[in-house]
């Protein structure tokens, strides 16, 4: 595996998620999906997931930065940071990307509801210690921010990677949530004076803030001036 | 407690929530918060939360809606839902609000980074039984969605609120988390040609699509056409 891109390493019959007994939806069935295009999609349109494990007894909830190659998520920070300790020590791991699409308003107070998407994914994370592994990692979370990045900033040297941590999190356990359209009011509150309908939510950027004392010639890339998150089929 | 206002139950020698072992940081400590004005802010601001939570040896992470209302978070959901049935049923649970301000491009990949808010509780959800808070829970996670759409919209039947489960729980042990500002890059690397700086990022409405066959004379509400989240002092 070390070295190799993580897709080449990736084998299945067929090209969704394995249900389990402790990932399946028990209800609202409709809303869950399995095949890994939905679940690829959601994860690359996100910035940020939400890991939650147990230390101590104690159960946390953390947002990271993350990125996805293949089927591996690559999370990473400071060779000190308490939370990937934990996570590299094989702790299972609960792994949480959500995109809020629209606030859905019924009639009913009953029925108000949010379109989303989110992926939740099982598995226990380990340590990258591959040096061409972790760069490869290093280049990923770039270019899942900012496609391009990874080939602008100055990649990490093998001091800065000796202080980092990267962990290897599995796309294997898990499925998406899809929740699209309008609100179903009961028939009996159609008639109601209650204004009914759907706000759309997208998380979007602004115009970029460039660092003072840029060298002369610097400006602005593309993926900064014009940054768009990639959109999946479901949107 | 039952009936009356959250807010008269909190007593306090001051306004921060109290450090304690299992949330106190101990790296980048400039970026922790324990004033509840900074808490609140950002649950105030936020539209989902995601709760971890253990059940069965498996941790879980949940997205959720959720309203703050003085010192208590409402959840709520359908009464057969597992994870309210899980959470109500006394397991203790984490609950993080994550805000994501803006992506921080350094020079070095090693500096990359975000501007984020977070609020990060942990606690013991109960079961809201008493109708008078349970209709205070509806109403307030209506109004957190948009302010005043619990005035406008059908409060819950008392039948509705029997299949419903509405959870409280205690913002008392936590903290925030808040990074602002540019990338901090090495000072070898200023000359580097390449450009450093922030993305701005925000989540924000789009216009609102109505229902069809909405009753003449129903307009779109202020809240709807012109949908924004509270702001708190730190942005």
């Amino acid at each position: 595996m070390v070295g190799a891109h993580p897709d080449a390493a990736v084998s299945r019959a067929d090209d969704r998620l394995a249900p389990t007994e402790r990932t399946a939806l028990r209800r609202k069935k409709e809303r869950g999906h399995l095949d890994l295009d939905t679940v690829r999609s959601i994860l690359d349109e996100g910035l940020l997931c939400h890991v939650g494990f147990n230390d101590g007894g104690s159960t946390f909830v953390v947002p990271m930065a993350y990125a996805r190659v293949g089927d591996v998520i690559y999370l990473h920070g400071a060779a000190a940071n308490r939370t990937l300790k934990t996570l590299g020590g094989g702790v299972e791991a609960c792994l949480t990307v959500t995109l809020l699409d629209g606030l859905v308003l019924a009639r009913s107070a009953f029925h108000h509801s949010m379109n989303y998407r989110s992926v939740m994914l099982l598995g226990t994370a380990t340590r990258v210690t591959d040096e061409e592994e972790q760069l490869l990692a290093a280049r990923s979370l770039l270019d899942h921010v900012a496609p391009g990045r990874g080939g602008d900033a100055r990649l990490p040297t093998s001091s800065e990677l000796r202080s980092t941590l990267i962990l290897r999190f599995p796309v294997t356990e898990g499925s998406a949530k899809v929740r699209t359209g309008g609100p179903i009011d009961d028939e009996e509150d159609l008639d109601l004076d209650v204004w009914a309908g759907v706000i759309p939510f997208r998380s979007v950027a602004g115009r970029p803030v460039s660092e003072p004392g840029l060298p002369e010639g610097v400006s602005v890339p593309d993926y900064a001036e014009h940054h768009r998150r990639p959109t999946g089929p479901d949107r």
